[in-house]
This record gives C-alpha cells, structure tokens and sequence, in this order.
C-alpha cells in the first residue's frame, strides 16, 4: 500500500498521469514506485547531452545522438525526442523511417539534400521523391513513417542539424541494414526477387558489414 | 460522391466520434454541407468485394486487395481495413511497411514464409529478423511500421491470406520500388553509399520496373 | 532491478513503445518482465490458431473463435484482433457489440443476413436499422459500440466469415445474455418496465439459459 | 483563403485541443470558418440550460437534459459532456449504453438504485452485474460501452441526479428501443431466436410505443 | 489496497482498452494481477462523497472536493472526474489551469461571475478574456490549458457548482500559488522582470502563506 | 468528385497519420483539397526560417521564433514544432505554459537557468519548483501544460536555444500578460483577493504595457 500510494503521491506529484501513461513508467518498472515523491528532482527531467560537441561520424559519414526516453525518464510519455546529428563531408545518414514519429530537421552547420519518399500511389502511379537543398537555419520535416535521409553534398565542409521526433521512442529503421544486414539474414531466394538483382548480389551485400548509425 | 456525402451525414447522424479522424474529414466536410442525412443507408458500410475471388498476380507474383475507406466511406475514422492478398507458387508480398497500421495476416489456403524485422537495435546487435512458416489457419502479426514480408514457398500450389489493418488508411511502402523506383529517382550518389554497391549497381536497379502491387 | 532493467532493453529491442504502454505489458504484467530479451522471438507474434477448422455451433448456431491479445502478447497496444466465425444453417451470431471495437466482416462461405441499429435519434425518429444480405466476398462494417448481428438464412447450408476488430481487446456484449443472463440477474421491476412487458414475462426470459458464445 | 487564416485565429481562440478531432468537425468548420475571429466571445462557450429546473417525466419515468456539443459550439473536441437526469417515483433511466463515453453520476436528490453488466465472461462465467443504492450526494461510475441503468426506488418522491460524460457526443443507445423500436424493425426470426421467445411475443413487442427519453 | 488491486483484476475482468497504460500498471506489475477477479465489486465504482454537503471555505472563499481517480480506482483509463465546488460570499476559486483536462461548470445555487483568458495570439493582439455571470442551472465550458476562475460576486449568500473534467487525473495549477508559492521560491530577480514589479513586491508577495484549495 | 478524390491522392501524398487530427484540418481542407496532389511539392515540408540568425530581444530580453503548422502546412496533424529562442544578457522567456504540448530545450549558446513548477499537491505541500542551470548542449524537459521559463544569468553575453514541442500548434500563454494584460481586463477585485496584494497593485499592473513574445 506505501508504494501504491506512494505511487499515487508522485503520479499527482509530477501530474504526468492523463489517459495514457505516466512520466515514470520506466522508473516505475524500475522500481521507483516505492520512491518517496520529496526524493524527485529535476535531475529527472535533464541530461547534460552536450549536444554541442561534434561527434565522429561513421563509415557512412554520420553520427546520430539520440536524447530519449532511454536518456531521460521524465521524456515518458511525453511524445517528444531530440538528436545531433553529424555529417562529414559527402556523408550521409542513410535512408531510414521512424516506424513512431514525423521528424523536423534544421541546420545549424553547413548544407544538407534531404529527401523522403511517399508511400506507393494507385498505378501506374509511382512513389513520388521529394528532397530539397537546405541552408543554415532551414527547416524540412519528415512525415511519420516514410523513407527519408540527409545527405552532405559538401567535399570539404561538414554539416550539422538538430533532428527532433514527435515520440520519446521514435526507433529507426535504416533500409539497407534492416533488409540486408538482418539477424538472421532475410532469405536471399526473397529479396533477390523483391530487389530483381541475382541472388548472388544480395549475397554480397549480406556479406557486407552494416552499422547502424542510430537506433 | 453519394456514398461519401451519405456518409457524411450519417457521421453526424451517429456521431461517429472516436479519438481519431482521418484524411477524410475534408471530404466529410465537403459532402456534409448539403447533403440530406435521410439519404444514408446500409450501402455506405457495404462493399461487394468479391474478396473470395482469386486476382492474378503481380511481376513479384503475389496481389492485394485492399478495402479501406476509399471502397468504403464508412471506415472513415473507424481504424480498420482489410485486404485479400494472393500468392502465386513461389510468389511474394515483397518487404514492405504500412506506415500508420499493425497488420494480422492469417492464411485462408497453402503455406506461407513470413517475417519482420525490428527497428535498430543498440550496437553492436544488428536489426533482429523474426520469421515463421504459417499453414492454413495460423495467424501471425506484423507490428505497425516494421518491414515485413510474406513469401508463398511452394512451387506447385498458390496461397490466399487475409490481412487486416489497424487503420481505415494504412498506407503502404514497398521498400525496393520507393528506394530504387520513385519519380523522380534518388541519387545514386546517395544509394551507392548507403547499400555500399557501386553506382552503376544502383543504375540497373533504377533502370528496372518497379511495379507497386498495393498502396 | 534486473528485471525491470530487462524490461527496458526488452522494450527498446522491440521498439513499440511510443506515448503509449508497449506490446509487452502483457508479459510484464504475466511476470515476463525478467525474460531476458534475446529469447524474444517470432513464437510472441504467432498463433497456430486454425482458423481454417469449422467449430461447433453453439445453441443460438454459431460459434466465434477469436484472436485477440489473450491468445498473442505481442498484439498488446497495437489496437487490432481477429476472429473466425461459423454460422449453422439458420444460426445467428445474435445482438451484441463490442465497447471498444469496430468490426469489418467478410463472409468466406454461405450467405449471411447482417444489420446494425443506430443510436438513438432526436425525437420523434426512431434509431435506424441498416441491414444487408453478404454473399461469398463481400464485406460489411459494425461501427462501434453499435448493436448488430449476423443470421444466416440458409436452412441447409452453414456460412463462415472472417471479423476483424479495431482493438486487440474488443469486448463483446450479447445484449439478451448481458440483460436477462447476468449474474445476479437485474431486477425485474426495472427490466418489465422497460421491455414493457409482464414482470413474470421478464422471470421467464430470467429462467433461460443463457450461452454466450464468445467474449 | 481568408476564411481559412480566420479560422486559423478561431481555432488558437478556441485552442482547440490538438489530439482529437470529431465528426462533428465539419459542423464547427462550417460554422466558424467564415466567421470574423473578432466576433467569437463567451457565449460559444455558453449555455442557459436551466440545469436546476425539473423536467416532465417521459413514460419510463425518467427526462435526460444533455449539453453537448450541439448545445455549446465550444464543447468541440473537448471530450466532455454534461446531463441533468430527473426520475419520477418509481420511475427509471431504462438499459442503455453510450458507444463513446463513460459517465460519472452524483445523485442532487432522492435515492437511486443503479447497475451496469460487465461484458462477456469466459464461459461457464455469466456476465456480471454490478449494483448499487445511492443516496444525495453519492457518486458511481459507468465504464464506457457498458450496459447500465437508474432506478428511483422511491413510490413517493421524485430523484435528480448530475450525469457527465466523456466525450462531447457521447451517443446513447437504449437497449430495449434499439432492439425491438428500430425503423425498419429487426426481422422477429433473428429476435425470437436471440431472446428465446415465441415470434408473436416479439411481434407484441415490437408492436409497442418506443420512446426514446435521450440521445 | 483491496480496491486499488481489485480494480487490477477488474481491469482485466473488464478488459478496460490496454494500448494506455494507466495509475495502476505497477500495481498490477508488481502482481495484484493474480488477485481472483471474483473479488471485484461495485465498490471499486462508487464513493460516498456526500456532495451534497456544504464545505467550509478556505482564505480566498472557496473549496473544491474533487472526486478523480484517487477516490474511485475504477475511474483509471476512463478520462473523466467530477468536483463539487463551495463559494463563500465573495468568495473565489481563483485563477488556474488544468493541465489535462477541460472543464464543464453547472451552477447548483447562487450566482457566479466566470471567465478563462485564452491563449497568447498574434501580435499586436492581447490574450483575450471571456467573462460571464452564471445564474442556477446555468453552464460554462474552460477549455483545456486555459486559464480560468469563478467567483461569487453575492455578499450575502454562498454559491455551489458542480465542475467535471475530462480526466481522471486532470491536476490543477492555482497560478499565484505557482508563481509565488511555490518551494522553493522562483528567483526574485525572475519573477520581478516577469511582472514588472520591484523585488521587494515579489519578495512580499513570497511571504505571503499561499494555501492550496485543490489540486 | 475531382477535389475529393484529389484530396485521397493527397492524403495518401502526405502520409497524414491516421489516428489523429487537428483544429487545423479546415486549413487543410481550404489550403489543400481543391489543389491538385500533382503540385504537391517538397516546398509543403519547408521553410526557409533563418533560424540560425539572431532575433532582437522583446522588453523581457527574449524571443521566440516559432515554426508550428501556420508556417509549414506539412505539419499538419503530425504532432511537432520547433522554434529558435534568443535571449539578451540577463534576459528571460518569462513564465508560461504550452496547452497542448511538452516541450525539450537544448542550449545553443550560452548559460540559462531553468525551471518548473508542479501541479498543487495535497496540503499542506506546495506547488515544487524544479530548477537547473543549462550550459551549452545540455537539455530539459517541461512537461505539457506546467509553468515553466528561461532566463539568461550572464549579464554580458546572449543566449540561444532551440525549443521543440509535441504539437505542431503547441499555443503558449505567458501568465503575467495573460492574468494582468488580457483584453478586456480581469476584473481588480478577483485578482487583488487572488494575489493577495491592494486592489491599486493590480491596477499598476493591469496599466503596464504587456508585449507578447511569442503565441
């Protein structure tokens, strides 16, 4: 009864609890529903990201910190997330969807193509690709759930954006490494089909080593 | 335009309220105006569909059809949808995601290959690919935003599933025909790099038809 | 500690939380909560349901089988279930709704009689009765919270259909059962007043049987 | 375009909340779009609805006054509706649901006896009934799509009681005027079977006066 | 503890819609869920709140007895709750917000001068106030987020009014007591610039004994 | 028919999220239905904000440059915005709240203190101030709906930071200009019993210039 009530106090406290679930469901899993409400403090609320460092990117020339839910508990249930993002010159953060979120991105270093791609249109209809070229202090948004990427067209400067999502547990889905670098692999019987490449093709490319720049 | 007007006036005639609303409220909006609520019937909610009937297949061999709220006004706010989809021998309903739905498939008649990957995961794990053999009556579910595929692994005889939608608009993404197939194209600078082939790789893929066999 | 923490990575690995609770909670809730992540797998999405199987018809004729987060955790918070439905010949699914559901139906076999009733109009009007005759292939939509029902008015042959419902935990209300069957049963002074019948008419109805076939 | 940015203005007026769109969107955009932002003022949130005067019983013994948005344009979106509900003696707000809302009710004076059904049990479990007798000043809640009904125990003295409900247009569905008073009626065949009564019995009663005493 | 664990197994009993969770996830995490359900009662939906008694006043003339989720586990997941609200003689429940819920006001007896300020609009536009005077019966909506306020403007007689609230933990923000009572203290130095006030009136006004009168 | 049907084409275009809608749908509606989705273009998902320039602080020292739904139609329903805030040395976003939204702040440049303040709590708790002071790239949440603001402590060098919120029309209501700026006014003699200052106090404050800086 102490941690149920004790629950109660800090739901009130927090006043985070409304039809969906509270600020704390982690820290509630985590076993802080027995914690004494006087004990909460903005420590929950914060997280020194230092979001203005550069990052290294990775092998394709990106570098995504991710401030969420995981980072910060008092994101739940909050719907909201925010990244750096890095590019190196002629880097990329690859093509990729927010199965959770829409994205608006800006840049606050340098210059970025981005583009997503619509969901398929009633034939002979093909998928439509918008991109754009974005400057410092532009905005673009990323509609939930459609293929999108950022790109650094720049040979020798790099760029940076802050991305923010409309979940505090966006996830990210990167095409490539989803469909070829799975674990298991996906069959190649079936993606040689679903790509019209030989089989062999894809056994290549499921033979290449894939990283996940974010998650 | 009857039946999504009649519609209309039916929505405010039963108050259809529910804690979402869809692309169609323009519509409604438009139809709702003048139109006479004494009009609305059973055949707004009505589809002859002859979802009982086998289509023939696509290039991928496999076919969808779909009802949602564009076959039936109805559906309009009410979350759901459903689909026929055939699966010639050896056909598929290549990697795909529905953007705004969960989908259950179950398996009406032959074998089934499904699976799904999940979303990136924390390196160094790599995207965890989920998959199953269904037989007639198995049921499986596909978790909304997360590419999935199904594959008819028999050779001799075709398969026919059921699918449902949670979303009387799911929208659907064809992975290889919205990356390598949408008008205009993306770059192949940026597809080289993020399926790691060479650019005359991607220029064969991009050469190919890319034909959507839902939406 | 550690299993809540498992929790997390459970739920990060899984990637379905967003502003809502995750596939999960019923595992947590069932004590799942210290399995530890890398046993997740495909067996959490699947059901060897049979959906293919006829089932006994129970005495109103007609038996529901129904797929819903009972039966597949992984379907919890993802807002869609399935259900098989046999029909004897001259059997019914009788009045009932779901509190939390729609329902699109398609009908596999046979041939079904299917209606529902508005709610209540302004006076004078009277609520409206919608009703159609499904044949193999054709699809009708419940909206929710509304009463309806399928008869299958062929005296020799049964009708199977496929119900498909906005939640994964639908609810059903059979209004004869959930009236004059419940558990204690309701006053009959109430129900003969508002059934506007003889307090002993109400007694009779009380002394059935009431079955209800599904929930 | 004009009428749009107005009601742009309107609409951050109104701060309408964002998450939530109802079918009686069109209504509202139909009635504010044109109009001059400048004009809206307290009345659209408004009404002199006489809450404290008792009404004319209908003929089960019960008057249902509701707000909703039809009463008070402003209630839009809002999720919330109000109710004064007058009870002659002995008189009753007969079986009812409401498809879109729970409902709180405080009784002002009297004494009520009330109950709701649960949904459908597992078999061999019968749908629970749950009962109360409330006297001024008690309050009871009615979960959403739930079966359940008022009963003034009382031969000599009339009740009042405040209903509120969570939604804006809640919908309300009385069970015996929907079941055997719909326009076209139910085929008696579906209903002798569903209730387990002779076809003249439901004949008598479909013969019977329906008033509906709310909407 | 019997209520708050028997509304677990209600909850599943019930099978309130789960893709929210709700206050008493971790009570049912932390293993009520194996309590038998047959426990659950019409307890776990009523409270005897005897609103229909007066209360004193506090020192700005007013007193709320709020009956949400704390009161009624039952209410958990339904967004709904209702308050009973005294005013003394010129008495007020001064200015505040409810951060998730809108509120719907009846008045029982007396006269109240109401309002709510809406939000910030485009320059050079101020935030406009909307007042009203309410007599008996008369009703008035605070839409959510809004800043709003009742007061009774009667010197001689006190006032009641029913509120209800589209939450079932809707929490309440008294703005002064916010602003200026809070523990700590907001800086001096901000709130001084904020209001346009010298620091020793805020400092004043900090020392002031800020009590509650509902939350 | 054509500008419905193009509307479908559109809605499919946009990939609007199903589940939800928005006050701003009739903009939507006006801006979007009767254009044709073939000149949809990737200019609806951007905008040329210049946020990477400096503002020129309003009277507080602050400002705020918002993109939300009314600068990128795009936005629509997807649940995000983003703004650039300046602050002069010493300068602050004064105290507010979002309605409709929780908002994360990372540092771009400078020093700020932060905080907010919680719901009431039970008496005899107050109101918590939860504060921070945030250097370059650290982050904060302030959870929809509660007081909260920014203030620049260094009194020789500007801040700026870059806000996002969970609502693409998060609205803002700055309390000081809401409660002593609104047009009309509040009446002195609620707000001087409400602060619990001289009614010629409230009067100096309603006669104060209140500047916006931002909606």
């Amino acid at each position: 009864m102490a941690s149920s009530s004790s629950f109660l106090l800090l739901a009130a406290l927090l006043a985070l609890v409304s039809w969906q679930a509270t600020a704390f469901d982690p820290i509630r899993v985590n076993g802080f529903v027995c914690k004494n409400p006087m004990e909460v403090n903005a420590d929950d609320f914060f997280k020194a990201a230092n979001l203005d460092k550069p990052r290294l990117p990775n092998k394709v020339g990106s570098n995504v910190t991710l401030i969420n839910v995981m980072q910060i508990a008092g994101l739940n249930t909050l719907g909201i997330s925010i990244a750096r993002i890095d590019y190196a010159p002629l880097g990329q953060n690859p093509p990729h969807t927010h199965p959770r979120a829409t994205e608006i991105l800006t840049v606050l270093e340098g210059t970025l193509y981005v583009g997503f791609v619509t969901s398929n249109q009633p034939a002979p209809n093909k998928n439509k690709f918008f991109s754009k070229v974005l400057n410092k202090g532009d905005v673009f948004v990323f509609p939930v759930g459609l293929i999108h990427f950022q790109f650094n067209p720049n040979p020798h400067q790099p760029a940076v954006a802050i991305a923010t999502l409309s979940s505090q547990n966006p996830g990210a889905i990167t095409i490539a490494n989803a469909v070829f670098g799975s674990d298991p692999p996906i069959s190649d019987d079936v993606l040689a089909k679903a790509f019209q490449v030989e089989k062999n093709t894809i056994d290549y490319l499921q033979a290449q080593f894939w990283e996940n720049n974010h998650y």
